[in-house]
């Protein structure tokens, strides 16, 4: 069984919450049982967030990744990278430079093996944007590292309760029906069944997918996406041997009865996946991409820059997702 | 200070859940501190019923509402009505025009001011279609009761953890942004505040409108009706004196630390409003009409013919519901 590298972890924004969440994860490494993982960048900034914090978080400067496995029982493993000065809640250009170099470099890094997975912190999209950085999200930024295509990068969210995925993200409501295909929700239903066969030891893992239209259309009475898209995806993924469920009415499928019939629920649009999850476990919601050569996470909220520096943030979902790679990694690791 | 009459419960379809579960809430009256209510019609079925789920529930025949205050301590009080024998999970057409019959003269005494409060049991309404029920559902069927517009009888969730208003019920989600209009917002927001003033005990409801889009449209790049529409009507609404906020992004607003900022949440499609209900509070959710002259509450669940009489069906929405009508009655006996 082989043992998994380190874990890269960029800063996101250095004005926001991230920098602050990975020094509390490292001072709770032992209860959280995380594997060993080291930040890209940012030492001087890490400490003066924990200090904020109220947490002693020594730092140790590393060279290479390997050396994180050793360090990180005595402090937080830095690899060598920008830093500076950054007040909390007040994003800069210079900290925007900042994070968009880390992340690059710790996709570079978990691209060529040296990191085992990597979990990306909070960034802010228009403000990267400022600075080069030409994608919709880190999502496609990873995928675009792996030479991945973005419609094959599969957004999951993972909370203690429920793990669901949203077939269309990020667009108005009312586009939503014309984005939405059978040869979309087959697609990406594929890509779920093999990264939780690979990554979460399910080998047979069981997909709910939701249906659009209240009480999944009632035999097309409201609407006949059900009838004429997801019931004949699910018939040709059930044909290929896939346990796939489904078109479910999406206020059903949640309650905590139903959630123990599946692995992963299969949502047609943004809110139908997020609002159980956020619903349920605010603060400890992972964003994992599937579909990619790489293990990727990230805690599931953004920069926060409101509270940073503030001692109000929760640590729960940067420590769920580092957890979670961890995890993801080593299964790789062991395959 | 004026005391509510005795509630009035329908019998739903007799071969669903419905009288097996009004006769576990007078079983449990006590326990669960219900106000004396009585079913309208089916002294034998509900026996049956109750004898399927292993109670012994007596029935007390009474012939005028008033006598069921009196008669609620020693047994079931069961208006003179239709009756006969139904199997569960084998709805007939005699099964619906008794369920008909039931809701027809609860509605009734009702309006009349004989009882304090309707409450119905689940009907299948497609089965009642076919003995002459002509309304979508029992909210539309109560508003005729009452002289009441269909559009100002308005559905309200209520469960444990949170109360939501969809402003869009059965249709198509490709129809919902058609659909929803600054008028319509502004209009259902009147008449829940006045309702949850006069029947909730809340004089000054804090009211939290969804947006429609994913972020609730992030400025307008994912979607204008927050723009166009949501955010006049909440301004609109503030000048008048409410206590309305957002429009807030769907996804986070239902979580725990933002459920205690708001009264009720005001979601523009169905699924908004009933997957973070049904998420959190599966079996106690109750639906509750607003708008009407009269108080309307209803277990939210179908006739679940599946499982009827098979001792499978939770209490827990029809016990809420009584107990949600009883209250409600007794703010309006006491205004």
């Amino acid at each position: 069984m082989g043992v998994a590298a380190p874990l890269a972890v960029s800063l996101g924004d250095p004005a926001g919450i991230g920098p602050e969440l990975i020094a509390e994860a490292w001072a709770r490494r032992e209860a959280a049982a995380l594997a060993p993982f080291f930040a890209v960048g940012g030492a001087r900034l890490l400490r003066e967030a924990a200090r904020r914090r109220g947490l002693d978080v020594p730092t140790i400067a590393i060279a290479d990744p390997a050396e994180a496995r050793v360090a990180f029982a005595a402090g937080l493993p830095v690899l060598a990278g920008g830093d500076g000065d950054y007040r909390p809640g007040d994003p800069s250009r210079e900290g925007a430079e900042l994070a968009l170099a880390s992340l690059g470099e710790a996709a570079r890094l978990t691209c060529e093996g040296a990191a085992g997975a990597i979990v990306t912190g909070p960034i802010a999209k228009a403000r990267l944007a400022q600075v080069g950085f030409t994608q919709p999200g880190q999502t496609e930024f990873v995928a675009d590292a792996c030479g991945v295509a973005h419609e094959d990068a599969v957004m999951m969210l993972a909370g203690p309760s429920l793990r669901t995925v949203p077939l269309t993200v990020h667009l108005a409501l009312a586009d939503v029906p014309a984005r939405l295909s059978r040869a979309l929700i087959e697609r990406r239903a594929r890509i779920v069944a093999a990264a939780l066969a690979r990554d979460f030891g399910l080998p047979c893992p069981r997909l709910a997918i939701a249906g659009l239209n209240p009480h999944a259309g009632e035999d097309g009475r409201m609407g006949r996406e059900e009838i004429d898209m997801i019931a004949p995806a699910i018939a040709a993924l059930r044909a290929e041997g896939l346990a796939v469920s489904g078109p479910h009415p999406a206020d059903a499928m949640f309650a905590a009865h139903e959630r123990g019939r599946y692995d992963v629920a299969l949502c047609m649009y943004h809110d139908q996946a997020l609002i159980p999850i956020k619903t349920l476990d605010f603060d400890q919601g992972v964003n994992v991409t599937l579909g990619l050569p790489i293990v990727r996470t990230s805690p599931d909220h953004g920069t926060a820059f409101a509270i940073a520096g503030k001692r109000l943030a929760s640590a729960g979902a940067t420590i769920a997702a580092i957890r979670l790679a961890g995890e993801c990694a080593i299964r790789r690791a062991a395959a």
